[in-house]
């Protein structure tokens, strides 16, 4: 092990036997950090697929892998669900009578009051769970996609609800210590609705954004050819995973709304300076844009590999 | 001079004597291509600090600098005004007597009609103009991020109108050439339909989206620790020159207008998907959006860079 690394080997590590649900981008990302840093005992990889789970062995992500959930936990003492949302619900009552007493529960899905209602109503009182949502990943999905540094300087939300015990909150903040992210503690309800803010709004964008420029092309094929990287940068999160945002938007849609209507009126507002030609109004929009940009830039730390 | 590179050597030059106003990203990265590729006898490059100057001469984008555009056309037999579209403007006004006879004139403007239009009516007969936008750049701006690959496999759009001789067509694709970008003729109307869909749309939407999350962020400032890749690359290209859109949309408001009206109104659409819970219809916007973006990014081909 490199000197270097020394500080990040947790004083104890985080858990002997950690099953990590769903070896995805996130989860196979999850357990090669962990698995290189040394901060678990052992890590049991879940999958649906043989391919998947041969793979997430093949590159380090998992000691052990299997396809029986219930069998993956039975000896956990740290489970991480890290699947689409609407996965994660299912499975909070597949476990839940399947886990040992004391174990840690954690989850890494992208919208997290429906996740904790869940959990609060179907886990049994001596398991521990504490909500978590790190921001990380992109268009890429898969074990393929999976790295160790993915986590790195990003923002790992953890949602702590008024029942979680301090130290169990200690343990899954030693977990996101552990793949070098940095928590951040907010309720399930705040993280929801900046989330719709940063995140599912933006989406929602690039979507309808994608789909009047695929209308657009087809009907002046040329229009394609001039499309450089501004646009492929504003569309190119809508090359991602129908059925994961399908579950984000179910389980967040009243913030998304409220997002989308507030941009609306706003866009309506651009359209009516340009309708009566005021640019002088056009130009203070582009330039508070600009502003607004950069210090967005400067207080959020962007994570490895933008 | 690489063997790999011989075939781009144009049989004969360009241009003898080439002006390029405004040593930016683009009149900068355009003076290191030709001279690199010993496609023009001589540079004139032509700005109003004698920093840029200076500049541009120290990375070898001109083999002359001036800051009087007068004095740099005088002798010119390629002239390439490349500065924002209301100072293409004023200086076709500017170099209108000033030219040779049988001069070429060609711009990099990000719209085509008002351009176009103004060449038509200002310069003298003796000399051609033919109107050009190569789809290169980005937020970055100046001769600081000139690069010579700047326009390798990059869309360069050609606006000729009905009065251009074909001899005049035939050098500015000789010039497009030299840079290795690929023409593409439009009409100057086509054109700035087109870049309404995929340039200045995108354009408006990152800076509304931006100014959004900034007012969010400001309000609750951990969001703003919650803006991961999506986010970031949805609002890259708003930290763009105010002053330089400003004038793109000035002489581009009626496409402008018309593609954000229609996008608000799918997202109008969207939101009501999303507050009548249809999730089916949200998904099948998010698969077809997905589709979109793949046929797009086969067919438009990615400048270097991206």
């Amino acid at each position: 092990m490199p000197a270097g690394d020394t500080y990040f080997i947790p004083q104890q590590r985080v858990a002997e036997t950690m099953a990590i649900i769903g070896c995805g981008l996130i989860g196979g990302s999850l357990g090669l950090a962990l698995r290189q840093r040394r901060a678990v005992g052992k890590v049991i990889g879940v999958a649906r697929s043989e391919e998947t789970l041969a793979r997430a062995r093949e590159v380090g992500a998992a000691d052990e892998t299997t396809r029986d959930v219930a069998e993956a936990v039975a000896d956990a003492d740290l489970v991480v669900l890290a699947t689409p949302v609407g996965t994660i619900v299912r499975y909070l009552s597949v476990i839940s009578s399947r886990l040992k007493p004391g174990c840690l529960v954690t989850d890494v899905g992208s919208t997290k009051a429906t996740i904790c209602d869940v959990a609060r109503e179907t886990l049994p009182a001596t398991v521990h769970f504490i909500g978590g949502h790190p921001m990380a990943g992109s268009e890429q999905t898969g074990i393929a996609a999976a790295r160790a540094d993915l986590f790195e300087g990003a923002t790992w939300v953890l949602t702590p609800t008024a029942e979680a015990r301090p130290a169990a909150l200690d343990r899954v903040q030693q977990l996101v210590a552990a793949t070098r992210a940095r928590p951040l503690l907010l309720s399930p309800e705040e993280h929801d609705q900046f989330a719709a803010a940063v995140s599912h709004l933006p989406h929602l964008l690039a979507a309808v954004l994608t789909t009047q420029a695929g209308e657009f092309a087809a009907a002046h094929p040329q229009s394609a050819l001039m499309a450089a990287g501004g646009f492929r940068d504003m569309t190119r999160i809508a090359d991602s995973d129908p059925d994961l945002w399908h579950d984000i938007f179910a389980t967040n849609r009243d913030a998304a709304v409220k997002q989308l209507r507030s941009l609306v009126a706003s866009l309506l507002c651009a359209a009516d300076m340009l309708d009566r030609g005021d640019m002088h109004a056009v130009r203070e929009l582009l330039a508070e844009a600009r502003q607004f940009r950069r210090r967005l830039n400067e207080e959020g730390r962007p994570a490895r590999g933008e």
